[in-house]
């Protein structure tokens, strides 16, 4: 069955990317967990990129903060979809160094970039890919969607008592 | 065979989003072209949205500029991935308006938004999510990377001369 | 007589655009409150959207955060005038996000835009949209004026001694 | 019957507000146009805001550049609603000081905003708001929305070819 | 003898605006203090501005935030040199409003500005104003700036030991 | 008589800078120009900043590109009123560069900062410092400013035809 | 033995600063600390620049925040390699005005300049630039982040428990 | 004798970065010039980061836009300094891009940031970081700065004609 890695560069990264980690679970999809650094560990990062369709991976989810390469160096190595998650770290400009260095990827390498910290919807993305060929995914996501819903339609009702 | 629906908010879009459907095609995948404006017929999209995964798609490569609303849109309606391309209009403020309304889309709604006019890399997105579940279009992804490769190393040799 | 909706994507909005509703009661306009979701209501608001203005409401106020989409969408569907107030989310981008995708909407389809977080004035214009046909609203608008200006004045008195 | 007026800071920003006396004109709605300097010409802004509402006009659209003082002096003047169009000018900071000056007013004296040089868009916005109140002008809108729809359908059809 | 005019657009600027009346005093500089709303007191803004050069005003020091309108309309009223300060408020955009709606004015009306929430700053520049008529304002201002450089070296010396 | 020194990075701000001298002539101000890099000839900076208040300037005019040290440190060393001119150089980000290098100033420091490329108005703003102190100047920015309105006003009487 | 030099606008910078100063040390780098103000001590900053390469320093870091004049300064000044550590200090509009009047230098005088707060790795900078010509300092580098790489790798290890 | 690698992404870099062969030949140092994509030929960035130290290159200068990877990648692989030139690339959003991927490094991983597309200055600070520990090339340093106040100073001249 299909399986999501959820990578990211450091361990503070861990709080932000917990919800993509979760969504996933909720979903039904299997997750592998790392840490792998660009900087810190880059053979790791080679070895991660070049094997993780080769292991089983289906999508790869990446987090990582200020100047983030994680995602683009592992889609430069990946045939497989890389999702990447800027990761509002401190001493971020305000999150524009994450944000602008995982989206503003060259022609050839892409990175499907999601909202500032948006590691929640990393997740449905993720499921979603998985879901545009697996029936039975596409199928959850429709349910999870419908939940969405439901908790707007409650909210509106709250209100107007 | 999965198939990829490219979608923009105007004619005017197009030579931007060109750069989707050829390497779409170049990497052998099928596409399907239409204009379906958010903000100009509403109806149209919600339609579209709605059917598109019965219709046979696959993934949606969505462009839009200025305040752009399709992509997000889309991506309320559909349990597809939906893929986003900010296009950087006429009277943009310097393509921010479209990065931003695309890329910070709310919990539970992802977009995968690529680069400001980075329409071939969602092309290329596109097909990598289809290769997560089809070997023979992974292979093609594989070479797609080999040949870029090759362009360097060409470009590096004529430099050194 | 002439009646505004007030609508925020989440109630999490609420906060923020309890303003509006507050300005408006105090300039004895009519307010209708809801919660409609483009992302996660579409059909919802789709028949809002669609039928307003045979509803009986003059002005729409729609208040959203981050990737706001439910400002212009609503104005597409809406002949009505529509007033959108961009709501500072946590994990905006410092609020840049909200208020290009309600601002920057392409030619055909307006969206009045007021300041970040500026429910209060959303509700002001909405008076006065209504004003501007209505002379007993204009009168309660020029009085409004009045009293901002008194307390300018008290605080310039107190600021002497 | 009601009328606008367009009023701008320099017959430089002429042809930016151009295209909102046309589509005014477009809708069948009167118009009256000036020149009204904040920084220049004081005294006669002063005159045209507090007067405006007893000289028969309804609506109030100002364009102005850079630091661009007159939608927003205008609206603290008048009871009537005023909408504000960003000019882009020469040597603006890519439109973002218009864009932030005429916005960003403080609470009391709303300005409702429009697109960087989105002129076009002010119209219409003036055209709902007498709309909001006059059915025959409501009318007048839908049937421009409608033909926005048309020109997009019809766009759609040539691509397919 | 030379007076320098402090205003703001409202109280809640005073806390910023203190440091301007604190450093005139020190440097031996006669000030005045009043809270004149562009927005909503202009026909005191208006008496203001056309009457200070002639009530024994050398300089006017104008704070205010967000859409800050005050210091380039009193500009446009007065013959004085006009200094600005960006005051940095609640619902800011992070302070680019007041800085960008302060600076950018049109050619022909200057406003000198100065950093955010640098009313310090305005205040010396108003001395340095005076000063350059005036020898010994100059010299205080000598003096002043001897005294900064003092208290620079003698925190050079403490973080030496 | 006063005077004022316009002093400049690099030749290639001549163009920019023009303006600000064409401005002080038309005033009857007497003008110095010269060459003075704060980075290419800091000696001579150093000797200018000192000096320039002994040698009957006035005010100072400086204007610089890029990371704009030129009116900072002129402030640093000078006791005179300086006006720092941001200029738009190539390769300058947007002109932000120059910007906030001018205008965020230290406590301590002012530089009374003016429009991108706003040298004109640093002219006029040299101009009404001096007239604050001296009548007969004070009168000529009056008469500018009488006939900037005039201009307005013709334009406005042309719009109408 | 190399020597390097910190220096920083007031003693307000020094915790930030402190960071260059411990991971030098930990280098077995020599290393001078002093408070030299662009703008309160132009001399001292003078007679530190144009001595430093004759006072036995190899590399200088400047750290300075606002309108960071600093490290541009001093670069013009030195033939030493000057790095240059952008601080975010209080009333900084997010940080943009240090990193870009650090950045932005113009032809002939660089600055290397690191991340906002970057203080340690302009410490580990200068650290490579000596163990460019000093092998035994380049083997320290080489050791340093063999044990970044270790605790990226315990980090995994932790998480995957 | 030190020797000095100029990287780049891809050859259509060339133009910018030519800038900093030629100063660097100007101060007699010698060059190599390769072609390094992050995103296209990872293995080979592998290589040269993890060799240059050995291959006797003592400075590496690498130039990337948007999502500029090449500089903290190879500054992640390798002991020596690494200078890294934003280049503003043609869908670059203003060089925001490339300035923030290189110069918002995490702890441990310094880049040397220069100005956006300022090879120039590249090349110069190679030359500085040469010149720290090889007096010849200091004095050269020393030179080129003499050369440059004498531009400055002719200029200065015929601007006095």
């Amino acid at each position: 069955m299909a399986k999501v890695a959820v990578i990211m560069g450091s361990t503070s990264d861990l709080p932000v990317m917990q919800d993509a980690i979760d969504v996933l679970k909720e979903l039904g999809i299997e997750v592998t967990v790392d840490i792998v650094s660009a900087h810190r560990t880059p053979e790791k990062m080679y070895d991660f990129g070049k094997n993780a369709h080769k292991n089983g991976i289906s999508v790869i989810i990446a987090g990582a903060g200020g100047a983030a390469h994680l995602p683009g160096m592992v889609a430069s190595l990946s045939p497989l979809p890389v999702i990447g998650v800027p990761v509002k770290s401190s001493n971020s400009i305000d999150g524009w160094d994450s944000v602008l260095s995982i989206l503003q990827m060259p022609g050839g390498v892409p990175v499907a970039t999601v909202a500032l910290n948006g590691a929640k919807n990393a997740g449905i993305l993720a499921a979603q890919i998985i879901g545009s060929a697996d029936l039975s995914v596409q199928n959850n996501i429709v349910a999870y969607k419908e939940s969405l819903k439901e908790k707007v339609i409650k909210g509106a009702e709250e209100i107007k008592k």
